[in-house]
């Protein structure tokens, strides 16, 4: 990709597919702030965490998907993506990687779920400033227009403050009755999924089971993203990729590990 | 499954899949322990990260796979393994689950894309002991033998001591020439994979691409899981899925994220 000096190169990612409403949103906003390339999945890839595809070839084809805006489809997952856009498509490394807008929420521990997020933990990784946007809402129809100038705002604030090697942003966007009140820096809610399979019969009379679950948070307090989404504000959650527990070294010192 | 209230329930797991010579290992050392239950994957699923399956459904299938032990395969990852054994399988909660022996080391920035490990913070997730098992050997005839005293003494350490909601362990076992020196509590490297995609054309000259890429150590310290295997030490690295960097909430605070 040709890029300009004089402009921030942005990367953009998702895991909705390269035809959901949701990147479309974020690219709309990204080209305003510099020079952009997508590259994102052929299809849905919810849900697949930071899997990468290590078994089978993957393709990478260029696509008229966004007006003006050099972009390509690639078969494999969100964490694929980046890893050919890193290789194959750029002759430097981005200024922002920013990932979404996804169609549903991905705070608390959706987070680990996310391939949203782990597009954007994987650009962190290689070094880049990266954020994973996420609308609570998962119709394909929802209003994305609201949260463009919140997501604007974070993503020119992250070009002109940095961060360190080893944090990035989960951006969480509310869709409130009375609108957004506002930005908050947040940590992740202690939550999980109570999971509830449905269990039916297919025509040979053998079992089968869909997921479904029902979520569950844990976590009361008022510096969690779940109590800013739910109190009608966007959630900022610095994230990091080190899942060293450091709190827990010296008492795992004290057990008796030695022959 | 029927359980006895004498001997600890262990339900393990793998993402190598459940003819995987590593399971196998695993469960020989476990059955020595408590009551086992094996739910793995039908098919090798290394690389998925924290995926689950929500665009199909999954099968659960009961084998007899290894003697004397209630074992069941599934069509889904690793962690869908997890999630189904705790909604269809189990009446009461595991005292410890195990994934692996994974074929191949799941050290420094691996346990991130590592479907043994995911299985494992799955469990956690849902309020489990948990650990990892990996051999630092990808071959499918690995020598499994001279690592179980290791995983023995450090699942018996943890049923023992026991942890805190939020912890899990990551143990990576090594294959010096010298034999193994001991055990040592580590930090999660940093570290990365600088990818190298593999160019092809197809037969009908198309371009198609192999991932492939070189391991990089950005992280010499001597408190590493990656320092303590290059010397002929196991590591154990305590392991959170909490993603929050509290280190940078109140940086963050100082942005101008308000309009």
């Amino acid at each position: 990709m040709q890029t300009s000096k004089d402009k921030p190169l942005i990367l953009i990612s998702n895991d909705d597919g390269i035809t959901a409403p949701g990147i479309r949103a974020l690219v709309e906003v990204m080209k305003e702030i510099g020079d952009v390339l997508v590259v994102a999945p052929d299809k849905p890839q919810s849900a697949m965490g930071h899997a990468i595809t290590i078994n089978q070839p993957l393709r990478l084809t260029k696509v008229e998907q966004f007006p003006g805006v050099e972009a390509y489809q690639c078969t494999g997952t969100p964490v694929d993506c980046v890893k050919l856009a890193i290789d194959k498509l750029l002759n430097r490394k981005p200024d922002l990687m920013v990932s979404g807008i996804n169609h549903g929420s991905n705070s608390s521990i959706n987070v680990i779920y996310s391939g949203t997020m782990s597009a954007a933990v994987e650009a962190a990784i290689d070094g880049m400033p990266a954020i994973g946007f996420s609308l609570c809402d998962y119709s394909w129809d929802a209003n994305f227009e609201v949260v463009k100038p919140f997501i604007r705002r974070i993503a020119l604030e992250y070009l002109r403050n940095g961060l360190p090697y080893g944090t990035l942003l989960n951006v969480n966007l509310p869709v409130p009755e009375g609108g957004i009140k506002g930005i908050k820096v947040c940590r992740q809610a202690v939550a999980k999924w109570k999971e509830d399979f449905d269990e039916r019969l297919d025509p040979f009379n053998r079992k089968y089971y869909w997921m479904t679950g029902r979520f569950v948070n844990m976590d009361k307090g008022e510096d969690t993203d779940e109590w800013a989404l739910a109190q009608g504000y966007v959630s900022v959650v610095p994230t990091q990729f080190d899942l060293t527990d450091h709190s827990r070294i010296s008492a795992l010192n004290t057990w008796d590990l030695h022959e």
